[in-house]
């Protein structure tokens, strides 16, 4: 599979995929369409056959795609058939909010660590874990290998976190701190702000 | 200006140039270029120009841009000249985040009400507002005339709860339910699920 010739537009399509079919599964369903899913998720039955024939043959014309079957190859592609450690840093309401986030089962990740750099919240319990200090950070997360971090600062703290995280050998970040960051070529990042997301709603309201 | 004819992923970039700038304001600046702001979020100097040329002229070659006109015709063209009072359904974990957030000020919202269903937490303080009942949710919101709504119930409840915001007259809503929502084609949607972001990025991790 040549990785490099996939858009990452398409690679953007397949979580939504693989949570509509574990969705159907969970429901009792055993066999799916592109016709259906495209429905579910408002995207065209011949886009998802695109999508989706990128990377295999998942379904056959006329019987549609075997549901356990897809979620597994799903898996398979978008590495989630494994379980990733996360690594949280900022125990304020956000990342609290994501300690205590149960929608990550089954999905490929698990909470591990949350690290604060308030002396107060050091030592105190948060969800299942006791808040670390963002001063071992790099040792910490280095010793447990973790490669997949949160980062859930103020702003103006954003980027001194995400350098900590990549000498620490994180490779994903998922930031909620509405600031773009500076990484290098081999870190992934994505953003998660709240206000972004209105306002490219509002643009289209009166 | 003729909305439709503005592609959704130029618009979608339009809300991040806003945050940079406003951060420079922040910092003290009073003059940018496309090639700085380019270099903040990893886009092109070239489409950035291209982008806001869609709207008009907030710029001369060689001077760049004053940050405040430009904070200024952004935040019109995004509707965010104004405050939007915002509802969130749902006062768990993600809703009690979103309640405390901070990260709406200056950027076009402020959150007004929130509800939930549980009798446990009905006319309990969260944040500094009193968590209404859903029973309550069309009246209160139509009464109101919020136009702007955060889903924040679980995946099953999701789709319930959009349908009744719909009938509200709410005509964006930011959804954290882990679903894709069905709504009319007057009704936006945006979805905010960390599991499918994490996604996106395992894919090129090994």
């Amino acid at each position: 599979m040549e990785k490099k010739s996939i858009p990452d537009i398409v690679v953007g399509r397949l979580p939504l995929y693989l949570r509509s079919i574990q969705r159907m599964a969970q429901e009792g369903r055993k066999v799916t369409s592109s016709q259906e899913l495209g429905e579910r998720l408002g995207i065209s039955a011949a886009q998802i056959r695109k999508d989706l024939s990128q990377f295999g043959e998942f379904g056959k014309q006329g019987t549609g795609y075997q549901i356990n079957y897809l979620i597994n190859q799903l898996s398979k592609i978008l590495h989630v058939d494994r379980i990733w450690d996360i690594a949280i840093v900022g125990a304020g309401d956000v990342g609290n909010a994501v300690v205590r986030y149960q929608g990550f089962a089954n999905r490929g990740f698990r909470i591990s660590m949350i690290f604060d750099n308030d002396p107060a919240k050091i030592g105190t319990q948060m969800g299942d874990f006791i808040v670390r200090n963002t001063a071992n950070l790099i040792e910490d997360i280095r010793e447990q290998n973790v490669k997949v971090a949160m980062i859930a600062v103020p702003a103006n703290q954003g980027q001194k976190v995400a350098d900590q995280l990549i000498k620490a050998g994180v490779k994903a970040i998922l930031n909620y701190a509405p600031i773009s960051l500076y990484v290098p070529a081999d870190v992934y990042v994505q953003y998660i702000d709240p206000a972004i997301h209105l306002q490219r709603m509002t643009y289209y309201l009166d």
